[in-house]
C-alpha cells in the first residue's frame, strides 16, 4: 500500500497545532473518540472497517523535508513549530472495535490517547478512512443480505470515486460480505478473488456473437461466463451461448454462465433460464448486473428473477443513497494541570454534542448467543452495568446476559499491539458477528432501533457537564 | 502523484486480452470513444475533468515483475501473454476535449487509437479518473454557480470516498470553480489555495470560548475566522468573537471572519450580521458550513441568508445525488483485414449503443460568442456541417455560427503531445466556456437540453449499422 502523506489534513489541524504550540498545550494528553451518529442508508447499524488503513497511517506518519518545504511556503508557521512538525511521530495509545465488528450510533469506535499535537493532526485521516470503509461495508453488507446467499461479486471499479476510493471500496465490500471483485490491484494487495466475464467489446471485436463466444470459450474452456446482450438477450446472445456450450460439452467442458446486462431482468432471466434448461444446461448459471443494489435485488428477487451471482458496480462502490458516513472525531477529556479532565461540546443542535470521558462498550449477548443491546460505560467497568436511555430511564438487562467489552487496544506508544491484515478473517468476524444481529434490525428500511444505552455514571456525567456549560 | 498500477484494471480485460492475444488480434488497431449517457444531478451540462491525470497514467503504465507474479498466480494467463504484458507500453494516439471544458451527453469526450490489447487494457483505469472527476467538477461548478459570485471553499477531506478520492476531489472541484480547499495535500500538490479556520476542539482546548478566540488571533492576527457554534452561537459564540476583534482592532488588526457551522443558518448568519455591524465590525465576514449543496445555498440566499463564503464538504466531495458519472468506453472502428471497420453495439436498450467510426465534435458559437449547438461529426470534417437531430431531422444553424473542433491530439504514438497540468489555467478555460454556456442550459433543475446532433453521414452510417445489426 501507498503511504498515507502527513499532509492529508485540513489546514486548520496545523494551524491549530501551530497554535498549541505557541501555547504551551501540544503535549497536554488528550483523549478524542471517533464515532457516528446516524445509521447510513436509513438501517439498522453499519459495519466497521478501514481499522487496518487507519494502523498503518497512525505508524507511518512524519513529514518529509518536502512537505515541510511547502508548509513553510504557506508563511503560516513558525521555524519552532516546523521544528516540532519534522520531530513528530504517533506515540499514542489506541483503543478500537476489532474491525467487521456490527457498530451503532454514538458509540466510540475508535480512541485515541496522545499528546494533544499528535491526537488534533490525526483527526482528517482517520475520519477519511474510516468513513468511507464503513460505509461500504454497511453498503455491501446490505447487499449480500438482499441476495440471500447468492453470491455477490464486487464490479465497480470504474465508476468508484478515484482509483483509490476503488482500491478501498473493493476491500469493504468483501468484509462487507461480496464473494470477490473485479479488481485486480484489489486482489493482488489484499487476496481478494478476482472474477470476470468479458465486456460487448469482446463480441464486437469479431465478425459475429457466436464467433467470439467461441473463442472465449476455447480460451477459458472452465471458466467462461458469456454476456449475452450486446445484439438481443434472447434472440441472439442466450441461443448463441446455448451452441456454444454444446460444443463445450462434446470436449469435456462445461460454460460456468451467462450475463443479462441490459433489458427487463424478470422475463429476460425466466426465459433464459428456460431455455438454458430445455437444452439440458441447467448447471449454467445466470449473473445479473446493470445498476443493481440492494433494493433492486430484493424486489427482482421477490418477482421471482432466476439469478444465481449478482455483479453489483457503482451503487455499491460509492455507497448510494449516502455519500458519506456521518463520522466524526471529537475531544472527550484532556490534561490540565496534569490531571485529566472530560469535555464536551454543545453546539446549537443536540444532535451535535458528544460523550464526554473515557468510555467503553459493553455488548450484551442472549441465552442464544443474539444481540441483546449495548452499553456505553465509563472505561474499565468490566462487570454488567446498569445501563440507561438517553431520558435517564433504566432499561432492563435480562440476567442471564453477559456483557462483553468492544474496545481493544491496537497501538500502545505509537506500536501495534495486535495487526490484523487479513481481509478473510475480518470478513469472518463480520459474517460472525452479523448472524448474532436479529433479523428486525437487518431490514433494508424500517429496521427496528437497536438499544444503544449508557451507564449510569457516564449519563450523570453527562447531565452534570450539560448544566455547567449552560451556565 | 503515485503512479496508477497497471494492475487498476478489471479482470476480464485481462481475460480478454489472453484471448486477443491467442487468437492474433492484440495488435489490430483499434478505436474507443469515452463518453457519457446522460447529465449528472438532472443539470444540463457536465465540466469535463481528470485529462491530466489519465494522460499519466497511459505514459507510466507498465507491469512490474511483481504485478506479473501476481497475474501467474492466478493460473488463467499463458506464458506468451504474461511476456507480452512484461512488454506492454502504450504507444497510441489519444484525442480529448480540452480539461475544463464544457460537455454533453453522447459526445466523444477522449479517442483512444492504439493496437486493440492496449486500447482494451486501459478501460477501466480511464475511466475510474474521467468519471469521479468530471463528476466533482460537475458538481462544483453548480455549488458555484448557485453561490452567485461568493467564494466557495471545499471542506470535504474527512468525508470523502479514501485518501485519493480526497485528493482527486479537491482538485476536480477547484476546476469546477471553487476558490481554495482545506486539504493541504492537494494545495502541495497542484497548488490549490489552502485555507482553514478552526475546529471545535480548539474551543474545548481551553478553560472558555473567549480564552480560545484570543489565543487563536493571537498567532493569527490577520488570518482568524473564528468558530462560533460551540456552546451557543448568538450568545456565546458572536459575543466573544465581538470581544477578540475589538481587541485585535486595537493592536492594528482585523478579524477576517467568523463559522456558523450550526443551527437554522437564515435567521442565524442575520442575526450575527446585524451584532457584527452594530459593533462596528462590517468587514467582517461570515462563513456558513454545514451540509451545503448547490440547492441549499440557492434555496438559503433567496431566503436573505448573510454569507460571504461557503464551506462546502460531504455533499461537494461525494457528488452527493448522483453515485458516479455514466461514463462508458466503447468500441468503434477496428482494424479488419488491414482497413478500418467501425464497430457498433445496440443491446436491448437503445439508450446502450454507440456511434460507430472515429468522431470529431464541432461547437458552434454564435455571433455574441455564446454556445449554440454541438455537432459529433465524422472525423476531419472542418467545415461547416449539416447537423441532424436523433431522428433525422436536420437543426438550422444561424448562418454566422462558426464551429470549432473540439478533440486535440494528447498523446501521439504513446508521448505526450501537450501538457497541461496547471489547475489554475484548467479553472480559467472552465470559467471562460462556462461563460459561453447560456443561462437556461444551467439551471440546477429543469435546465434546457443542449443541442447536440450528428452531421447526416455519421447518421447515416449509424442508420446503416442498426439496420445490419438487426438483421
Amino acid at each position: 500500500m501507498t503511504k498515507i502523506s502527513a499532509l492529508l489534513t485540513d489546514l486548520y489541524q496545523l494551524t491549530m497545532l501551530e497554535g498549541y504550540y505557541r501555547g504551551g498545550l501540544i503535549e497536554s494528553t488528550a483523549v478524542f473518540d471517533l464515532f457516528y451518529r446516524g445509521n447510513p442508508f436509513g438501517g439498522g447499524y453499519a459495519v466497521y472497517a478501514g481499522l487496518a488503513r487507519a494502523v498503518d497511517y497512525l505508524l507511518g506518519l512524519s513529514f518529509s523535508d518536502e512537505d515541510l518545504r511547502y508548509l513553510a511556503s504557506l508563511t503560516l508557521f513558525s521555524d519552532g513549530f516546523l521544528a516540532y512538525l519534522k520531530r513528530l511521530r504517533f506515540t499514542g495509545d489506541v483503543y478500537s472495535f476489532r474491525e467487521g465488528s456490527i457498530i451503532f450510533p454514538e458509540e466510540p469506535l475508535l480512541r485515541v490517547e496522545a499528546p494533544l499535537g499528535q491526537a488534533q493532526l490525526v483527526e482528517t485521516a482517520l475520519l477519511n478512512i474510516i468513513n468511507f470503509q464503513t460505509l461500504i461495508a454497511t453498503k455491501a453488507s446490505r447487499v449480500c443480505y438482499a441476495a440471500a446467499g447468492r453470491p455477490v461479486v464486487e464490479f465497480g471499479l470504474r465508476r468508484a470515486q478515484g482509483e483509490n476510493g476503488a482500491l478501498s471500496a473493493s476491500r469493504a465490500a468483501f468484509i462487507g460480505g461480496c464473494e470477490s471483485s473485479s479488481n485486480v490491484l484489489a486482489g493482488k494487495q489484499y487476496g481478494i478473488p478476482v472474477r470476470g466475464t468479458h465486456a460487448h467489446s469482446w463480441v464486437m471485436a469479431f465478425d459475429d456473437e457466436y464467433s467470439s463466444f467461441k473463442k472465449y470459450t476455447e480460451v477459458y474452456p472452465d471458466a467462461s461466463i458469456l454476456l449475452v446482450d450486446t445484439y438481443d438477450s434472447l434472440r441472439s446472445g442466450i441461443p448463441n451461448a446455448i451452441k456454444a456450450a454444446r460444443e463445450l460439452e462434446s470436449k469435456g467442458h462445461r460454460l460456468v454462465g451467462v450475463r443479462l446486462d441490459s433489458g427487463d431482468p424478470v422475463p429476460l432471466s425466466r426465459e433464459a433460464r428456460k431455455m438454458l434448461d430445455g437444452a439440458g444446461l441447467d448447471y449454467v448459471k445466470i449473473v445479473l448486473s446493470n445498476d443493481l443494489d440492494e433494493y433492486r435485488i430484493e424486489e427482482l428477487l421477490k418477482q421471482g428473477a432466476a439469478v444465481d451471482i449478482f455483479g453489483v458496480g457503482t451503487r455499491l462502490v460509492a455507497g448510494h443513497g449516502e455519500s458519506a458516513l456521518p463520522g466524526v472525531y471529537k475531544m472527550c477529556e484532556l490534561e490540565k494541570n496534569g490531571s485529566p479532565s472530560p469535555r464536551m461540546k454543545l453546539s446549537d443542535e443536540s444532535l451535535k454534542g458528544n460523550l464526554p470521558g473515557k468510555k467503553d462498550v459493553l455488548r450484551y449477548f442472549g441465552g442464544d448467543g443474539s444481540m441483546v443491546c449495548d452499553i456505553i460505560c465509563v472505561r474499565d467497568t468490566k462487570e454488567s452495568v446498569e445501563g440507561c436511555d438517553a431520558a435517564g430511564n433504566p432499561f432492563p438487562i435480562p440476567r442471564e446476559c453477559v456483557g462483553e467489552s468492544q474496545l481493544g487496544r491496537v497501538l500502545s506508544g505509537g506500536r501495534a499491539v495486535e495487526r490484523e491484515d487479513d481481509v478473510t478473517v475480518i470478513q469472518g468476524r463480520f459474517r460472525n458477528n452479523f448472524a448474532l444481529l436479529p433479523d428486525r434490525y437487518k431490514k433494508l428500511s424500517g429496521a427496528d432501533e437497536y438499544p444503544v444505552l449508557l451507564c449510569r455514571e457516564l449519563y450523570n456525567l453527562k447531565k452534570d457537564m450539560v448544566k455547567e456549560l449552560k451556565r
